[in-house]
């Protein structure tokens, strides 16, 4: 298993809570693995594989589709609590007693959940390009991401070059090596979703982003250490966001990157891994 | 010079703009080296060990005191400009081609003036526990800040356990550790300020922070990778200062620190150290 890297790891199936999952775990088999939760409509294979493989190096990691995404069977729920739920069926499946939660978007929101459901399995946590209940700007698409998701591409995963970067040159350039890295995987790439993923998670998401008094309370339950980061200027999740969850969280540590987007991790996927890294290697 | 260490350093002395500057230098004499520029009524022995000698593996550290503070003669303007200027007059009279220029609290507006005073002299900026022109609450000293800095303490030192250190058992446990480590050094330690630094530093830090439209524009002028830190509570310079420097710095990173008051530093002297010795030696 250690041989196997993002582009050749086998993807496997397991069965739980009447859904059989999808996932695919490479990496060195050495304490604590970290689960990766994927952003809306995304696969396994929507990862990059400079930060998989770069994670990968000291620890195990574990790529998995939740309920109804791509190869995993079933339906996705329409609440991140069920998408919460089902994330934990599948970390029992493939009987872990501890993890490392690495959550992106719609991902984030879902490690927000895994934690809150099960917090003695969960050691520490890595909030990427999220936000809290009742977010700024969560309760529907941003106007943005309404204009990006809505327009056309000439490829279509051009589409993220628009979702994860920003419009200047130098983030576009990290952008198109981006898109290069994503596509390296040609062996048993997972299916693109079915079209009822989209509603579903979009129904979660505004379920999760009504502002309420109070809304971000919750947060003072999440006892793990928590690493929050985003780009500077996120138009699907606003920044705002991830300076909310530092100083809701009462054990977070809060890193923002320049001139970036949704996506910096893959802007500066060198530097997001030596980040991510030292927070789950740190000994306080 | 590299046996020495921030307990052994020698201070010596240069003249320049009519005043004689007190310095030390110490470290790896390799690369560009760092100069550190000191808080609010701080002297050279103000800065904690484990974060000088730690950057100091690596990179030369140069501490010294602006003028009119301590061992260097001369008046504390009224000005954070005409500190600014001082500290340039330094960095020249001791033949600095290139610095990396790191500042904390005030000495974060200090840092700031240098770089949009001479461009061309720093490479790397570091802004640690400080606030933009016209910041929130800059204007005066905060509520918080008049009364930690009015009140009377048993031993003199045990102030900055209040004013860098948050009210919780963890942060005064690393507080009073930062505490033996800042009173390590026991030969030719500076004297302390006299009685016209406060007040000149206050008008100074007042002048700067007064909200005006657009105080923030200036900062749009800063092309230098920067590298902002703070504690997640701040009760000095608010830590949403921060965020507001990041957000106008163009190429600025931020990193923010859990149950941290506005020496972070000193509570997490490695993190620091690695995150910032990153920070200078990275490629991009």
């Amino acid at each position: 298993m250690t041989a196997h890297t993002h582009q050749t790891a086998p993807t496997q199936f397991v069965a739980a809570n009447g859904i059989r999952f999808a996932y695919r775990r490479f990496g060195k088999p050495a304490g604590v693995p970290l689960l990766f939760n994927q952003h809306f409509t995304g696969t396994m294979d929507h990862w990059d594989p400079a930060v998989t493989d770069g994670l990968a190096r000291d620890r195990e990691v574990i790529l998995f589709n939740n309920a109804g995404v791509s190869s995993s069977n079933g339906d996705v729920p329409t609440t991140i609590e069920a998408m919460g739920a089902n994330a934990l069926a599948f970390i029992k499946a493939i009987d872990l007693k501890r993890v490392d939660v690495l959550g992106f978007s719609i991902g984030g929101l879902v490690a927000q959940e895994i934690t809150l459901q099960a917090p003695e399995l969960v050691r520490r946590l890595v909030l990427v390009g999220t936000g809290p209940r009742g977010g700024q700007g969560m309760e529907t698409l941003t106007p943005e991401a309404q204009q990006i998701f809505g327009a056309t591409y000439n490829k279509p995963e051009e589409l993220w070059l628009k979702v994860h970067f920003t419009a200047s040159e130098a983030s576009q350039a990290a952008g198109r090596e981006f898109l290069k890295r994503f596509l390296r995987r040609t062996d048993n790439r997972d299916p693109a979703v079915n079209e009822k993923v989209a509603p579903a998670q979009i129904e979660a998401i505004g379920k999760w982003g009504v502002q309420r008094q109070g809304s971000y309370e919750y947060l003072k339950r999440i006892q793990q250490p928590t690493l929050v980061i985003n780009g500077d200027n996120d138009v699907i999740i606003y920044s705002i966001n991830s300076w909310i969850l530092q100083q809701n969280i009462p054990n977070a540590q809060l890193i923002i990157y320049p001139d970036a987007n949704h996506g910096s991790q893959y802007q500066y996927p060198q530097r997001f891994v030596r980040h991510v890294a030292d927070f789950l290697s740190e000994d306080v």
